[in-house]
């Protein structure tokens, strides 16, 4: 058994970011950007008004003066005549400073009769003027590859005039569940059966993640189908299967795959659920084998399979994130295994967060664990931990998982 | 001027869910469901193994004992024979519990041979089993209406025996950018024009909050132009203006709309950035005007355009969550506008959450809105506040933004 921080070293050295494509600006929302997108133009490219009011020189304004107005200076139609002395020009956010004026009266310290303006509060000068190139100058970098795009970003690479974003390819991950018990939602159930769950969580996840699902038929426990279903996963950055990854009678993935070139890297992990875990290579291809158990496969994906399909996108190589709150009631002292709690979040009465284990964490209970808002992480051999304490949790509703 | 709190109460209570549409269960992630999901079977249907062993009588399987193998018992293919005295049946996870047995002997505290098992260790009774309906019952509502499906809950409603799923039908919303001066990304730029970023970000603010955009053409400050644009968003379940909000002579939304029978609510709000705001509906449609400056847009936009979209998609109405961190350098105290101040997270030396406000609070400075991770907001009139004080913020990241 190796531990769980080593058993993801040893998945993210595996994998390599996906390259490049181009997409149309608004389909990069949520990819994760190869190329720097630098400025195509400063912004704003001249000195512009912040407000709505008069443009003129604030030596000019002085209380009572009384300014011809010369123009206007609409954002988008800019007065470009130099402003001659004792002029004023109508100005709105975003407009252009005319040549000459160097303070923007506003509009509600003027009155504007027959054609004239006459300031009641004295302007000051440079006040509510936007320089050129505030918000960013040509050539600038303004976002950094390996940064996964927010609506922001989206508007800030429209904003720098970039029509077109050079992402990183969607990661394809094919998802091959295994089993003679289970079958398809909706299938007709023979006594003993279980719905299939796995891939269509799994599935959902690879999604949440910004990565491609491909669900492949679900392979029997029997080596040819298992095999013949590997074979149809040729092509993708990654192979994930659920179910024989440990090594009773019925599990078959390893041997069932080893005629196909299979190397393994390792299978077990000593963590809690999910102590079964395959990681290897089928042909190019790395594979990682979950837990056949649905709440085992989902926990072993949150830590193994989230980051994998980051690094695969090119975001960089790290665990998932966690976060702090206080235990909501006592745990015992762990064991050797590195435990994943399944857990609900609340708020006690002095408004700080507050994690509570469920009392019953059998690693069947998938309703449990959509119920769960969180999963507290303990160490192997933390000691026992009195409420209140300070505990590690993976928010789940973070990754959309 | 009107407070954030009572725009946002006029602006959710006057939006309605949309209807339900039926769709596969994969297409079921990030939707909100509009039926419940009530199990179509108990979970496990009967009582089953948690471990790979040997299903026996705890009374017979002292040490020592021999136990004649009856069978197997494999997930998938229960063993229906009741157990005769002096017999034990091989188990595997998940496997059907042969009727007579009452306690499973795990296989590393067995030897087995000739047909036989041996006790090395003595179980008890009842560990190690999964009883029927541990994880559900048949009819028991898993999953209620007005829930976001996270990829755990597809998982739970597959196992549920669910293909289908109900859930609401993505709010349909048109997007429409105003403006003499905005022209596409990629597109000639005229002499003070600016590149056209709002209807981009907005587009993607609005495929992050599960919702879908309809960019309509970018209309002139002309009357006609806004009046023929509102036209083309028949049939929308929300209509998204941006610039045009304000009462400068160029802003002309209102009054290009109102020939249309456009009725207003309000349209000025006490918040920073982003006062000008209209709220107000069009033949049915509720229209939503942003204002033109980018990042009053998006900020408005999180504030009242992500909690208007989740009500739309049939999420409980509610406020966009904030969390609470340390205020990482001092503010002064707050005017009479709620205050939302771009901010970037950190950790204290003490691992503690700190929020810093940048020092540049400009609304027109978009780069800065796109570094930043969270919006501090400041309530009106809230006193000085000094760094390490406890302070409300707005997480983007969180919410795809």
């Amino acid at each position: 058994m190796i531990a769980v921080s080593e058993a993801l070293e040893r998945i993210l050295a595996g994998l390599r970011p996906t390259g490049a494509e181009t997409v149309a600006l608004p389909d990069g929302w949520g990819r994760v950007l190869a190329r720097p997108v630098a400025a195509r133009l400063t912004q704003p490219p001249v000195d512009v008004s912040a407000m709505d009011g008069y443009a003129l020189r604030a030596a000019e304004a002085t209380l009572g003066a009384r300014l011809r107005l010369a123009g206007a200076s609409p954002a988008g139609r800019p007065f470009t005549e130099a402003l001659r002395p004792g002029e004023a020009v109508r100005i709105f956010t975003g407009g252009a400073l005319p040549p000459g004026a160097d303070a923007i009266l506003l509009q509600e310290d003027a009155r504007a009769e027959d054609g004239h303006v006459t300031p009641t509060e004295a302007p000051r000068a440079g006040r509510w003027i936007r320089r050129a190139g505030l918000d960013f100058r040509l050539g600038d970098v303004l976002l950094q590859p390996g940064r996964r795009l927010s609506a922001r970003d989206v508007g800030l690479a429209a904003a720098a005039n970039h029509p077109w974003l050079h992402v990183h390819r969607r990661p394809r991950v094919a998802i091959l569940a295994t089993g003679d018990e289970i079958v398809l939602p909706g299938e007709a159930l023979p006594p003993g059966g279980i719905v299939s769950s796995n891939a269509h969580a799994l599935s959902a996840l690879v999604r949440a993640a910004g990565a491609e699902p491909l669900v492949l038929p679900i392979a029997g426990d029997d080596r040819a189908a298992i095999g013949a279903s590997a074979e149809a996963a040729a092509g993708c950055d990654l192979i994930v299967t659920t179910g024989g990854a440990s090594v009773g009678e019925h599990d078959l993935v390893q041997s069932a795959l080893e005629p196909l070139g299979f190397s393994l890297d390792f299978w077990k992990i000593a963590m809690r659920p999910g102590k079964p875990l395959i990681w290897g290579g089928l042909r190019g291809a790395p594979l990682l084998g979950l837990p056949g158990n649905p709440v085992s496969a989902i926990v072993c994906a949150v830590v193994f399979l989230v980051p994998a399909l980051r690094r695969l996108s090119g975001l960089p190589a790290a665990p998932v994130e966690t976060r702090s709150a206080l235990l909501g009631r006592p745990l015992e002292a762990n064991d050797r295994r590195q435990d994943y709690l399944r857990a609900e979040l609340s708020r006690d009465t002095q408004g700080r967060q507050v994690v509570t284990p469920f009392p019953v964490q059998d690693s069947s209970m998938l309703a449990t664990l959509a119920r769960a808002d969180a999963l507290v992480v303990r160490a192997p051999g933390a000691p026992a931990a009195g409420a209140n304490t300070e505990v590690e949790f993976v928010e789940l509703s973070f990754l959309g998982v």
